[in-house]
């Protein structure tokens, strides 16, 4: 990997051009992506299981962070994939390499997905006692936004995992990594095949499926028994699905009040998390 | 206002050159805004304190709500303005009055703003009992998406209001309209000139001031001393700056662990609002 530094005075389109040309690297080009962001690109530097292909910094951004970066490349494991080195670029000529809008803070890092975890051995987790085991289960939670956040809660909280339905969360993307603000390296996000299969295999391990509704029985401090739960979570709006409401051992709701009883669904993951992880015991 | 039926057909540009016409209709055009999203919406429709000056749905929105807005406009108390005659329209054609992408949901509303409440009002609610006095206090959080979220936390945790400083807090959006998913109808959302001057007033009336940091001393559960609270938060990053944090009666910090300590400031508030309102005693 050569350092370049694009001219200041190329015309945006022909940066863009060429940036669309990078964007997919002849031989792989099916699932990398571009992270962005001073928390999101920081982290994977420091993640070893993150394999990095090309690290983009503005001037100022090495100004801000350099000696934090030099920190994080130095204490890389060895055994971890070489880091590339960083090519200096112009903010707008990295802003042509992402999506419209995108606030990159002058850091950008085109990554491969990390290899998503085992679902069976997050299950196996149950037996853990500190900190409290805790998952969280997305029943359809669509938007990146959203789901960022909801990882950085947990990372925050210290659950385990978060765990989706492959058809039906969002992969791993620039929008997700940047809401969770370096989160997606910390926290196991495991997209799986069969919800429905994995909730009642939870079951079997010994978590308790804890579904968060707002017609659910009971408050959360008291549906909550205490050992491991596994915190199922519904899609903003339509909520739990039948199904998985089913599938639950129990409804709980947060002691909401007024004619705006609901929460943004990550600010309701934040709650849970904090009331179950700082639970009276 | 008289009902209009927009073609079908009508090429999405001459819409969207027809309906930046209205936007700004003569004489008004300085502050009026579109509301979009069911929530949004009906919010505005049953606010007796909204000026409504068009509403627009498709077909859908109609079948979906209709019954549900005749029985809101039918409790629209006397002395409120009228609404006006809500006008069919085609999805495309309400996306062309919107910002790019809002996701409208076949529900917009050009309203007013709201005549903002009087912070020293609010500030006379310290000797309230129920629900327990607890304020917002915003210290440059700009995105409207997160304040809007806010607003939804406090509407749901039944906090009495939420007070940013007019040149750095976003005014009333759609965006934030949307966020607040309703609670921007319900929970007062007041721009103050001075909001060093607001927050000695809220100590002057009895409000303890207690600023959300992550450097805080002590955990939120633990610096609360109960009565009417401030919670004051910072901007994303940055966090509180010295002067807001120096006029806080205390500093606390949220008992989160792990690499990942902070949260999404939507989140770390409704965390917060939780902690306060559902404390035991």
């Amino acid at each position: 990997m050569t350092q370049r530094k694009p001219s200041q005075n190329r015309p945006r389109r022909a940066a863009r051009a060429r940036a669309g040309a990078r964007r997919r690297p002849a031989g792989h080009g099916d699932s990398a992506l571009w992270l962005f962001g001073t928390h999101a690109v920081l982290a994977a530097l420091a993640n070893p299981r993150r394999r990095l292909r090309r690290v983009l910094a503005t001037n100022e951004a090495i100004r801000r962070h350099g000696q934090r970066i030099d920190t994080i490349l130095a204490a890389r494991p060895e055994g971890a994939a070489a880091a590339p080195r960083i090519e200096i670029a112009e903010r707008a000529a990295i802003a042509t390499l992402l999506p419209e809008g995108a606030v990159h803070q002058g850091l950008a890092a085109w990554v491969e997905p990390l290899t998503q975890g085992d679902a069976a051995a997050i299950l196996a987790l149950s037996g853990q006692s500190t900190p409290r085991p805790v998952i969280l289960m997305l029943d359809r939670i669509t938007d990146p936004h959203n789901v960022g956040a909801i990882l950085r809660s947990a990372s925050a909280f210290g659950a385990a995992a978060v765990l989706g339905p492959k058809d039906h969360a969002p992969a791993e993307s620039g929008a997700l990594a940047k809401a969770a603000s370096g989160a997606l390296e910390h926290v196991p996000y495991i997209r799986v095949t069969n919800m429905a299969r994995t909730l009642a295999a939870a079951k079997a391990a010994g978590w308790w499926c804890l579904g968060l509704a707002e017609g659910g029985a009971q408050d959360l401090a008291h549906a909550d028994p205490g050992g491991p739960v596994a915190l199922v979570l519904g899609a903003e709006g339509t909520g739990l699905r039948r199904l998985s409401a089913d599938a639950c051992d129990a409804l709980a709701r947060l002691p909401t009040r007024g004619p705006i009883g609901t929460l943004n669904v990550s600010n309701a993951a934040a709650v849970a998390l904090y009331a179950l992880m700082n639970r009276i015991a």
